[in-house]
């Protein structure tokens, strides 16, 4: 049997896989991202390799590993460096496809998290066999990847699809983490959920469990669990609006690619239904006729733990 | 030599051109579109093919025209379809690339006039080399379509890129020909601009020499002409704001498929350097980093009343 390695560099934790034609993961392990200052890149490579090497070697799966796929934030995929990472120690740009291909000795092609996430969908999830979909990641930030006619598109420089940076219809003023206003980001990332709630507390002074809460501990999380297991109505709203704007911003992006399909992933998504339902709703009301109830919105169907390595194997 | 057939299908006319390889129109004419009430889509179809053949056949052409495209409004570029035009007076769907097909001898392509447009532009015009840019047409309607890694967006059912239906940020509540509020046709095309001019007029009470033109018959070409050759204020301040709203609507769509360049067509962008440069300047202020500044916003370089015919046998 033939297998492929799937690495996901994040800021605090560098995960890899070994994954079988099927998607299964058999064999894994992970490193440090940053654990020793003043480490250079070169030393992080090698330190990592040297994980994943002996890892397989004792395996017995050396030599049967063919390619491997490295997802990391601000992937540039046309020449698979990481550019302007803001959450990594290194300068960049880190030509870091070249840089593990030399010390794995294998292929190796590099992309941003979400696009690693969407060619997974296609190859083992929720987009099996389907040509056109949009991909919604939701967690710390907002990203997105798009297949459009069975092509992932990358564009110019390998920076589509940053559908987490594009302003919403009837924003409110928002400061995003990029310096511009209104992003999707402002609004459907997990602290964009929490800036929501707080809103709301200022706004409407309405009983919730949530002003319980020192106002520094309030995370989207707990917005989540306070909404679907407490029944709380403020964090129930929160849910609501997050949705509607989603939503929206979803009817736009279905006139760009038409897509059968569009998968939501990650963190914020785990509050579940509450979510998924006005995103829905709102999609339908907000897309034209060519669109309305005619694109499904559906969860990811791979394991958040596992997905990043799943997709970036699937590269 | 070898020849191609562009036809452009619209309301009132179809007009044809044999294309040679350099891009010339060597052999040219025209049907009306609904000339004779009450005439099927199969009478119409063989008019027109009619008319090719009999042309192509004076000409020394027979035989040596190998395949033609067909732009039309509402056309599914997967099927070859008309879907619910609603500018044509017969019952969709028309399978047109099939009756073309078969009237003519020849494969024949279909798309809408937007995706013909943006083929011509890629073959022939300012894209020529460029694989990945988006064509925005301002006419009577907004259309838009892009080529992103080299590939034409189709979409699921061919209506990828109905870019004039995205909602755009701020708007202020226009309803649109769709029934939805705030697309961006409500702003950029030519109604969208006179809907400008009045509510700056209603609103302002500016001295503009369009207070001497009767409210009917005020127009986007009279509000160009005001603009540019007698410097009316209330008027480039309508130019100013329609670049304004569509820049800043491009920004948003840089984020989806990191283009090289966008290019503006159609008899909107006739006022020339005041649109332009209002456009330039709030996409660069708009824009996320990594497009600000770098994707060029130039006007199509195909002669307007040739494009659709070059676009359509450019398929």
């Amino acid at each position: 049997m033939e297998y492929r390695l799937g690495i996901d560099i994040g800021g605090t934790n560098t995960a890899w896989g070994v994954v079988d034609a099927s998607g299964q993961i058999v064999l894994r392990g992970s490193v440090p991202t940053t654990a020793y200052g003043g480490e250079s890149v070169d030393d992080y490579i090698t330190r990592l390799c040297g994980n994943i090497l002996a890892a397989a070697d004792e395996a017995g799966l050396t030599g049967r590993i063919l390619s491997a796929g490295v997802g990391a934030p601000c992937v540039n995929s046309t020449t698979g460096c990481i550019e302007a990472a803001t959450n990594l120690p290194w300068p960049s740009p880190i030509a870091l496809a070249d840089l593990l291909g030399k010390a794995l000795g294998i292929p190796v092609k590099a992309a941003n998290d979400a696009n690693a996430a969407a060619a997974g969908e296609h190859l083992y999830g929720a987009a099996r066999g389907v040509d056109n979909f949009l991909m919604i990641t939701l967690g710390t930030g907002v990203g997105g990847a798009a297949f459009v006619d069975g092509h992932l598109l990358n564009g110019r420089s390998g920076f589509a699809t940053e559908l987490g940076h594009i302003a919403v219809p009837e924003g409110e003023g928002r400061v995003c983490a990029c310096g511009r206003k209104d992003c999707l980001q402002c609004y459907c990332s997990a602290s964009g959920v929490v800036d929501t709630a707080i809103q709301k507390m200022e706004k409407f002074w309405a009983h919730t469990a949530l002003s319980d809460v020192p106002r520094e501990e309030i995370t989207c999380k707990t917005i989540g669990t306070l909404a679907t297991e407490k029944d709380d109505f403020l964090c129930r709203q929160v849910w609501k609006q997050t949705g509607e704007v989603l939503g929206r911003a979803l009817a736009g992006y279905a006139a760009f690619t038409d897509p059968e399909k569009i998968i939501l992933f990650g963190g914020v998504t785990n509050v579940g239904d509450l979510l998924l339902q006005a995103t829905i709703e709102a999609f339908n009301e907000h897309a034209l006729h060519l669109y309305a109830g005619k694109v499904k919105i559906e969860f990811s169907q791979l394991p958040q733990a596992d997905a990043a390595i799943l997709g970036a194997s699937a590269l």
